[in-house]
């Protein structure tokens, strides 16, 4: 099943998508009320497909499945092959850090180039989206705690990601952390499989499969839940492959203009254009 | 003005807080909500303390200011002091963490002691409360955009901070983010000189003053917002002096029983108590 948020004639809806149509879900909460509460609307759903004549996609703008997460947390070097282009060693403990919530972004709206930096790169990922209040979760109950993954691109501002020892700062800026193009429920894809590439202007950068993870997903909640509560919503960057623009000689940082595309066999595509930063307030 | 967040006799409510008396502020909506539209409350509120009788502060109980803060931001070595007992150098560049919203707690609530390890420590800090939707905040113009202050616990389980390079798990454990007893608002208090210590079991363990910042409110909020939008309610821990558990020999780790007091003049107390980690599902 797949569950995308999107705007269609100045209304905000929740929808199946299924081919080339998205089928409304009446009265439908937030995304995270409605992953919350997923059980209780599953009948609804069920017979909304065949019900409802539906809106064509191509009519609607995708929006980020997840309005406003709380929580984003991202692990790094999760491709053997990255870690060894990034000169890292490959880790034995996961090596966690966040995104500001303030930096979830659309499937297909603008990335800022932002005013205070131009090395701006991109990081396919997929991204898991927590479908359940959970803590210690073991490895063999992980999946029963997921709703669903989705694409995500971990855009980060790479000078301001080595100002400090933290990340935090280049990994945060708005725009940041685009998302989508909808939630592809568990039931519906195995992600111990699944091709991932990034493309910049349609050359292709990043070509690898989540089959390359050091922790697969399980290994993810088991270590995270240790920690923190996790809640449906929350969503968890996994990783990125090899050829980010920050390893090339020189450097191929993203320009305004430039078009980024992250695609994930079985889930889809986001594409995100580089704008120059405008103000949102 | 003092604003708190409590409950009384099963209802949760916001109200200001003077002397021993809390004057509830009917029909507030929650503090995020109260915040963003303070302006506007501003006349109901100010008739407030001499028309109502109020609730003995005796017969509430303080939850945290901020139920849930979009973001909770952190700085490292932000006193000289600490820096050194660290053994880390003075930083140049402020140096940024986060700490995961879902580690919120009350001023008087427990503190786990986590199922998955001994190493647990305080940090006593000054707190901002974001009052405007902000980005690009010039040092002049900060003051503006904070709504108050108040005291935190940056508790923080030691092995899992250094863990692997990046801080965030060791900061983000469930309950780690006590604040409290209340916001002062920005008008009633000057953070640039406040005395702050903490206490465990009655024992003095910190003890210094917000005028040793190497990096003061203005400078922090100006940096951040350099990078992402802080909004109504987000919390920003703004650093701790010399005196944490780790660096004594042999560290003094938090045990279950201690209760940890921390208290900056001109704000108040906040106490909490170590307890063995319960589940909250």
């Amino acid at each position: 099943m797949k569950v995308a948020r999107y705007s269609h004639k100045g209304k905000t809806g929740i929808g199946l998508v299924t081919g080339e149509t998205v089928h409304p879900i009446p009265d439908a909460p937030g995304m995270i009320a409605l992953i919350t509460d997923f059980a209780a609307w599953n009948d609804r759903i069920a017979g909304l497909v065949s019900a409802s004549g539906g809106i064509p996609l191509a009519e609607v703008k995708l929006l980020s499945p997840v309005e406003r997460p709380g929580k984003i947390m991202a692990i790094g070097l999760n491709y053997a092959d990255h870690a060894a282009e990034a000169a890292m060693e490959l880790p034995t403990e996961q090596l966690w850090f966040a995104k500001a919530a303030t930096a979830i972004n659309g499937p297909f709206d603008p990335i800022d180039l932002p005013k205070v930096s131009t090395a701006l790169d991109y990081e396919a990922e997929l991204v898991i989206v927590i479908g359940k209040r959970c803590r210690h979760v073991s490895r063999a109950d992980a999946a029963s705690v997921i709703f669903g993954y989705a694409v995500g691109n971990d855009v980060t501002v790479r000078d301001w990601q080595f100002k400090t020892s933290q990340f935090i700062l280049g990994k945060s800026f708005d725009t940041h952390a685009p998302v989508g193009p909808w939630i592809v429920t568990g039931d519906a894809i195995d992600p111990s499989s699944l091709e991932i590439s990034s493309y910049v202007n349609g050359e292709r950068r990043q070509h690898s499969n989540t089959k390359y993870f050091i922790f697969d997903c399980a290994a993810i909640i088991e270590h995270l839940s240790k920690v923190m509560t996790l809640e449906p919503g929350d969503l968890i960057f996994t990783g990125t492959p090899a050829g980010v623009g920050a390893v090339m000689k020189p450097p191929k940082w993203l320009v305004e203009g430039d078009i980024v595309k992250v695609e994930i066999a079985g889930i889809g595509a986001i594409e995100n254009r580089v704008a120059a930063e405008v103000s949102r307030l």
